[in-house]
């Protein structure tokens, strides 16, 4: 492998099916048509791939959608001939992803890699600069949207299979390529762990574009930071009555929810270190005039240690629970998603800077970066760890117009060089390590 | 008039009518179906009837769904020819109801009737024991639903306009019929008392199913206790951010929503009588990691009088602006639905008592109750009296299963018969009266 | 009694009794030296007496100060010469109150009367314009004010217990003049009911100075609206901690006190009728950068029935029990105080119109007003309906600078001659009556 | 002074002393006997002193209690003896504090030392293990108490000032220990401050005693984690009312404080840092059955930089403004007392480690401490160090029964010896590299 080079080739490559995979963003548990966008490129590349039920651990998914909206969306897309019927029925009921392996039989390290394929639920930006309305990329999904640069994570991983296919010749190990369903809400990266497929990884390598302000060609080492994270629902379930005629009738479960709304915003800081919580959505009542019979809640914690998101859960149960106390009404709380805290290893900054010598997009090595977000990599990773295995997350750099999540998030398409350059520059690094 | 009688058909044809309209309930302003319904059956008796724009003044409407869903619905029920296409032309764009008038040409008393004819966001129960569903005329229309017997208000209009339409040789006066769209959320009355049917109203009557613990056969003869109302429409808008990133560069507008819930709840009693707020909705949050930057409330307030509706008004907007300034958000405040206040007139007892003397159905005179509710009928019953008139509001008995506004509403259909006897015998006295 | 009538030296006496006892006011349970002023002019008018534990039942008091405070102020009075220490001994530990009884052995009715004697934790103004302050009678007990008129209550008892002395020969019956202790936060009467002192009264009179803006020679013939109500003492216990070091550490009583304040305030209306809640009092804390362990809460429900005072109780308490909860710290509920509704009796409209005809001072008899304020006189009036005697409650009009429990509140004193005169009148009346 | 050593003499001195304050505790800016003590000793030992208003700047000082507090508490000192009248006057008007300077006139560095003299209005535990009460030193000032360990900081800077007295011959430079009086609050540093003391200090020097969970012996070398922080009190004036006859007229200050304290524990954490606020102390209100009109808060905010601090300043101000609009009252807001930021310098771990090399009593050296509270002392630390000196701040260990601002706080007084070797050994060590 000493003298691989990247082909001009590919790096248009990974533009075009990244502004292919734009258009047609897919919510957690439902990238069915992502799915087998990827798959049907991976098998073209000569992988052996597992796709759906085989790629993951049905039982082990949290936050699936109903199944009504899954058979909806998933009738759609056999009846318009998005996706082909007995490719549905591997994937029925919301089981998406898809792995990849490639076994050089020569020994050597097996090394793992994990790509996200979900997008979320945001109506992408329509103004006349926005990047991809620019380039007539824009979503095609209403109120779905790649804004979170997942797309670019799959077109890295698309790349990075290419040209290990292109490269198979000089390779040497074993080569498992994750496609993760379902990381918006830390929802997917159990049930695909659970499948075993990092039971005997030596190396495990992911990462994400363009958090902090850093430009193309910044490359961040290593990342600290993880939050570990909880994701909760709630629903809360009174008694509708008559505003105006009998008010007392009535429990109120739209107070209930605004009470543990500012309540858990207001839980003590930690001394021990970071915490968060957000009531990120509430939906309550079913009509002006009727006092609240059910309120919905989308919460999540945070914290910096796995103990420390766990003070901020027990807190947010003794409030949701008070708080149905005080208004006399059900409180129905569903845990649906998770992530851990994961450290990271030193040894890690030294190897990187060494395999990214002689690199070409990569102009500058950042240490470490404190991320400050959650990630359920961070279960994948620990996995990794404990059964003797290495274990890192990168960063790379790209200017950003706005925020990730936001309807104008978008990244330079350069980023998409760096990150396959560190990918294949590590792995040739490691490679000979292990010689 | 001296020898008028009920027909058992009309009796059986109530029934029938109701049982149609019970399975095509339609929202404010959105009543198409339901004013084709209603303005075949009056032209087939051999009324002059105004519908659509004819019937109310556009501008005055409040409350008004977006075009693009008033659209969508009159494309959907012209498509599937549930109303023609001239027909929905009249009524195009929220502009529903129709009015009815029959003018005897002889000398005689102007007499207007108003019966309300929209129904409620509110999915029909399917229990067995439902009424409804035992007799297979539920709700055809997901998620809307004849929860407050609006269905039985037209029922016994229809029946009241055969009614005079065949005894016609007997009557003398005039006769306006208002079928008014959009009581919910009091947003139609004003709209239709603007195109001046009540301009020359000697006598103005209107009346409710069901309110209170009454039983088929008690006519409450005065209501008193509407109160008066305004409806609200807030939103909020802040500014996103990533909760666990960078928590300080969101600007809250759940939790703004949140905390206007709960203090205008708070708003102190006034020692001038009864006061009511309710915030029945509040959809806010478009993620859960995300730091909502929208927020929507529907709420109302209610006073004994219009001072203590104003009193309420002005409370819940000071609240709604510190509570912007908490949070730094900026929010837009919308009235959307109005009523009044108004007295009932101690004449109407004696004389309903009066003329129910020989009556078959009415078993039971209650002199007046408190109503506690608001009814955007109060601006006509005003208007009438300022002009000279005299209005009334009647409560028609009738044992209730569950409440008004729950999805389990039903109600005997007896008292159909007590409705319109109710009109039929008034109507008689009245004439007798002025004669 | 035909021919009794005022003396012109009563009239002055009032005025002078009134000002003594306006410059030593003293708060409930904690009037030795007002019960001691009390007891001797009755003595001297030739009452047999009642004092102290002789007057109440001292297990039935409510809402009664520390021991040590009372033992305090009781040898401040020994030590200073003010209340001779075997008179105090009569009353030690908090059993204030007289009671005088006139028996004129002759046939007639049981009248009995109520005056309360206890002043406020007011601080009272020091205004030139203030006429206490002109006249030179200010409060003298620091902190301590008779701001709702109850100097002039017992100036009232007193005049009318001269009266019944000296016109003893003319009256036939048994007089029972009950000077009550602790009518603020209605902690007094039913320990003085206890006694039985009302068990065979045929008539109970009672009354207020001031309320409502009327003028001298104003006489409320009947008051309805008595709120009952509950006067109730939270104490949140939580754990202290350094608010930088160790947050987490805490269990904030402080927020817990706040919160329940805000939620009470929320407590839904009721259809039944009018209710009220108001947390008067919030001490929280010992420290600006400790989190507070301890929050003392006054606060006080009312309902326009007992049912509905019950109602606000049971919510209070749920509101205050969930809170603890959410807050993880201890909640302490004690009741101490209460008054019941009263209804008013027709009868003594025309009975009061009748007797006030040839009244020197009463120029206008209004035959009810809505009081809307509590009273623990209640018990009392409900006690002597249930023994089958008639309860009654006057106002008497006069011009108020500032309202009850306000620094600047002051009455004119003609009111005396007209409160009297209404006492007067009365029993010549009742005594005509029940000849 | 290359062979200094330590008396046992002075060891014991120190725990007589510190035993002597422990039983006179004063709140900040009524240190009047403490400064008397510290001055006399003071002088005894030779030293120039300058005390009060020779010390401080008066206007410069915050959070000065009411001057009616101050003169009673002065007047009763010297009634009482305690206090010379003379001595008074120099600290009249709550102007304490006392600085010694000891010139040797010989050529070397100007050391300066901050000892803080306040307590704290807490009562002490009077439980019979608490070492004051076996000991029979516990505070003779009922409420207020040493519970923070200034009175073994005040014994560590007598012993120090003991010990640079007797070895004067031996020391080179000057020294100036600072006596600093209200730390509590952070409301004195400025003020002494601004006299100049420290306007040409080469090294200043302080340290706090039992901080963490330390031992006996252990000495942490530098401190980080100051928290810049802000004192401020608000007051919110309303307008009273009854709270039963006419609710609606009242404005009410109690809320608007609960509203306030909820609302500031919800500030948004931020990204940058650790932040903190509390509400430590709330009283509001004047009765149960008046709506307040009158509510105190005493609060805090913290920020791991000024920046932070400042953040949180702003969102509190914000929200005061915002609360108070929403309850129509008033708000007054007071900066009390303010901290900010220090970074530490790595130079002084060494060149402690070195220092202490000899020492007897310090065992084990921990490099840095993040400390997590707030000091006024880093404006000094700060001053110090753009006049181009170095600062450093101590932690002595010593195992805490209870910890700061607790009842039952208490230390163990072998840290004394602690405490006076680490000054003495690094003045040693810095005079000799200064040589």
């Amino acid at each position: 492998m000493g003298n691989f080079r990247f082909s001009q080739t590919l790096s248009k490559q990974m533009r075009e099916w990244r502004r292919d995979l734009h258009q047609y963003p897919e919510l957690g548990w439902m990238e069915y048509r992502t799915t087998y966008y990827i798959d049907r490129l991976l098998k073209s590349f000569g992988f052996t791939t597992y796709m759906g039920k085989e790629a993951i651990v049905s039982e082990s998914r949290m936050g699936v959608p109903e199944l009504s909206i899954l058979s909806q969306y998933e009738n759609k897309l056999v009846s318009q001939g998005e996706v082909p019927e007995d490719t549905i029925k591997k994937m029925e009921g919301g089981n998406t992803g898809v792995v990849a392996v490639l076994d050089t039989r020569k020994p050597g390290p097996h090394i793992a890699f994990r790509f996200d394929i979900d997008a979320l639920p945001i109506e992408e930006s329509d103004k006349s600069t926005h990047f991809p309305i620019k380039n007539q990329f824009r979503s095609k999904n209403k109120g779905v949207m790649h804004a979170c640069g997942h797309d670019g994570h799959i077109s890295t991983g698309l790349g990075l299979s290419s040209f290990l296919a292109n490269n198979k010749e000089n390779l040497k190990g074993k080569y498992t390529l994750l496609f993760q369903p379902s990381e918006e809400g830390a929802r997917g990266a159990k049930a695909m762990l659970g499948k075993g497929w990092l039971d005997d990884v030596d190396y495990f390598l992911s990462g994400h574009i363009g958090i902090k302000s850093l430009n193309i060609g910044d490359l961040v080492a290593t990342t600290s930071g993880f939050l570990a994270t909880t994701k909760i629902n709630v629903t809360f379930t009174g008694r509708s009555a008559h505003a105006g005629i009998e008010p007392e009738q009535g429990k109120n479960a739209l107070l209930a929810a605004a009470t543990t709304a500012l309540h858990v915003q207001g839980i003590s800081p930690h001394s021990g270190g970071v915490t968060r919580v957000n009531v990120g959505e509430l939906v309550a009542g079913s009509g002006r005039n009727i006092i609240a019979d059910k309120a919905n809640m989308k919460l999540e914690t945070r914290g910096e240690t796995t103990d420390l998101n766990q003070y901020m859960v027990g807190e947010v149960k003794r409030i949701i629970c008070a708080t149905a106390n005080m208004y006399d009404v059900e409180a129905e709380i569903q845990i649906v998603g998770e992530g851990i805290e994961t450290s990271y290893d030193d040894w890690w900054i030294p190897t990187v800077e060494q395999a990214m010598n002689n690199s070409e997009h990569i102009k500058h090595i950042i240490p470490n970066i404190f991320f400050g977000a959650s990630e359920d990599v961070t279960f994948m990773m620990e996995k990794v760890k404990e059964c003797g295995g290495k274990s890192n997350y990168f960063l790379f750099g790209t200017p950003l117009i706005a925020g990730h999540h936001h309807p104008e998030f978008d990244f330079e398409e350069d980023v998409l060089d760096v990150a396959l350059e560190t990918y294949v520059y590590l792995i040739k690094n490691l490679l000979n390590d292990t010689k």
